[in-house]
């Protein structure tokens, strides 16, 4: 993707709110969500600019656009009526690109006199209030695993003698994950499940989760999709990316560590995954890119994983932050406390990476498909984005400002992750937030 | 499920071929699938019997049914012009039943000369030359591994000090499988990938898996789901499962092997999984309910995944068999010849426990839903229920009858599981069967 006149960070935007400095949502940025702000409503596709939302089902019906643009806006109105936006991620780049062009032109500060702008001002709905639906129908979600330093981290505690796998530096590693129960979800009870018996001949033990964690991911959203038995190669990869959001892939550590050999996590991860509203597509993303970075020494990826492409402007620099607030914390006034800072800049595999080994065996993906990244942890022990690094497996409980302690997460505990990229005229690119919160475990 | 009229064995139907003795689908049966015969036509949902396939979009057009079997029959008919059953999955045990009881009594014979016959005639298609499509939209696919047989051939290979791990006899091992690759697939290419290196300081293997095999498994069909945070009481799991099929997983061991540390099996598995285009229901499945079996000692299972009615007949008393043809057999005229068989009964979990476990950490199923068994191999080695088994790892090649051999599957095999049910009056229930051929792989 190559940068163009949306990019242009001189660009003002006549709604309110949106040249703020600290806006995540600028004119350059046009993330895309689902919304509406009673029940009574449908769900709507919409788009975030300042503090408001540009209602694309209401703006569709007076048909402002033509040609690609135009199709574009129609898939996001039609869209099975849930607002979802399959539609549109499955027109492939040329109508995102022609989409967003006209966006960005129709909300510019000089626009602010054109024959159109009533009916944009009619279809603006205020963002305070919005709730939020997943905004995808997401058919398969896969997470994977590519922070070096959480790998390393995590198999450390359970392999000091080899914390990393043999196949970690060849194999973007990942695994099905549960669709179902992934949303974006305010709140999630705590998980009950059986975890290891305390002695080798005793009963594993039932009950609530006692070691309940977070995990900072970012979410990759499938446009196009690709015919069963046909790879995506990495060359073309991205252009079947529609964009990014944030994932919390909730885990329960105790459940998964007695239950996960031979084949993997399960019921330790598949109560409740938390993604955030917005999806900032790859487009927004393009002044933020970065060169994959590999630690001198480690092996060059097989031809499938490796362009030049790839290793000049594979990454993003896209900066990451983790907040957690208690009951205690909000009931006293107290503000949330950030628990980490990493970025995303640092994962050892990229997207495009991602996308052309998930279907280098034929495996089809489809519009709307999420792929997790795993865990995203910075080189330092600081930038961990889990509790069990951070607390390093319960041995270091986190002392909280408040006064109170984590090793992890408590009934009540809010996690809210949140992500933005800086431009070099630090004007921000952000991403909103993935914000739960667990609830008391429901035994009924 | 109580038997009722509608599992009566002297029950006969006007149908032609309906009450051959060598029929799958009997008056008895009446599962359902999807189909058509022409890419011109829309898929419609179809009830199988005898030689023929019931339109149920055809059928529903003239509504012959009134109450909660009307109901049923619109929501096959409706179900989104594509044929899927995840509208009658959805409604219900009473639905369901409602809906069997209604077509039972329109297909026996003694219904012969009744007003609403020329309705079902002109309903009826010949089940010749029909394709089908999955008969569900399956939002999430989980597999289970609930032979113990086949857990510890398997462990063996890997593990002969350890076989079975510490968590088999307490926990239904599951993982996430691939969704979107998951179909009435007639054929599909053999995967390409990485596999483990020659040497640990040498790069991996890049190219077709050199030991693709097959899993023969039962695919279990959700019908109405869960609330997420709400889980399925052993004693309710039965009422949320809509039916069985057939499944085969397909799997690249080779690539599996070095993939799969430390989240499980993923590109090993995902390029493809064939299931039978028939889904058998529970109802038509009273009849052949078995207790569940434990090996003395074995340990009880934890109070979430027992009931008394779970003990004394949670398991279906259903044959399977494996049976494979090659290009080389086809070209020269010979039968396809059978690799094993084995009895769904003899697997250690049962359907109400997979589905009490599944959900007991709050995760939310949802109509249409599927969770295979895994590989349901029996307690003799001959039982076993996938190459790697029958061939030892490869060590111990098996000697076809027309003279080739086979230690995994080459270009060309097509591999047919099969499964009936024998009532005592010998009476087949039939599910038809699950077929499909390795192509070459492609490395376009």
């Amino acid at each position: 993707m190559q940068l163009n006149e949306t990019h242009d960070p001189t660009l003002r935007s006549w709604v309110p709110g949106a040249d703020d400095a600290d806006s995540d949502f600028p004119l350059q940025n046009l993330p895309y969500g689902t919304f509406r702000h009673t029940d009574a409503e449908p769900w709507r596709a919409g788009v975030a600019i300042g503090r408001h939302i540009l209602d694309l089902g209401r703006l569709a019906a007076s048909a402002p656009f033509d040609g690609l643009a135009g199709q574009a806006l129609a898939a996001c109105a039609a869209a099975e009526h849930d607002g979802r936006l399959n539609g549109l991620m499955a027109l492939g780049a040329d109508h995102w690109h022609a989409l967003r062009l006209a966006l960005s032109r129709a909300l510019r500060a000089d626009a602010g006199q054109s024959a159109g702008r009533p009916l944009l001002e009619a279809a603006l709905r205020p963002m305070a209030g919005a709730r939020h639906a997943t905004p995808a129908r997401i058919g398969d979600y896969t997470d994977f695993y590519i922070s070096l330093h959480h790998a390393t981290a995590v198999g450390r505690q359970f392999r000091p003698e080899q914390p990393l796998l043999p196949n970690y530096k060849w194999v973007p590693i990942g695994y099905h994950g549960r669709a179902s129960s992934l949303g974006v979800l305010p709140a999630f009870h705590r998980p009950v499940g059986q975890t290891r018996p305390p002695r080798e001949d005793a009963p594993p033990v039932f009950g609530p989760s006692q070691r309940l964690d977070y995990e900072l991911e970012m979410a990759i959203y499938i446009g196009q999709g690709n015919p069963q038995g046909r790879r995506i190669p990495i060359e073309d990869a991205e252009n079947h990316v529609f964009g990014l959001g944030l994932l919390n892939d909730w885990s329960a550590r105790d459940i998964q560590a007695w239950e996960y050999q031979p084949l993997g996590p399960f019921l330790g991860k598949s109560f409740a995954s938390t993604i955030s509203p917005w999806i900032v597509t790859l487009e927004a993303l393009a002044p933020f890119r970065a060169p994959l970075h590999r630690p001198a020494g480690d092996p060059a990826p097989l031809p499938y994983l490796a362009s030049d492409r790839n290793a000049a402007a594979g990454a993003f620099d896209v900066r990451l932050q983790v907040d957690l607030s208690t009951e205690q914390s909000r009931r006293a006034g107290h503000p949330a406390a950030t628990l980490s800072r990493s970025n995303f800049r640092d994962a050892y595999w990229t997207v495009a990476q991602l996308v052309a080994h998930h279907t280098v065996n034929g495996c089809n993906l489809q519009a709307g498909d999420l792929l997790g990244t795993g865990t995203l942890s910075g080189p330092r022990p600081e930038e961990a984005g889990s509790l069990l690094e951070l607390a390093e497996g319960g041995k270091s409980p986190l002392a909280l400002p408040w006064g109170e302690t984590r090793a992890f997460l408590q009934d009540g505990d809010e996690v809210r992750l949140s992500a933005h990229c800086v431009a070099p005229d630090r004007r921000r690119i952000g991403f909103g937030s993935a914000c739960g919160r667990v609830l008391p475990a429901d035994w009924a």
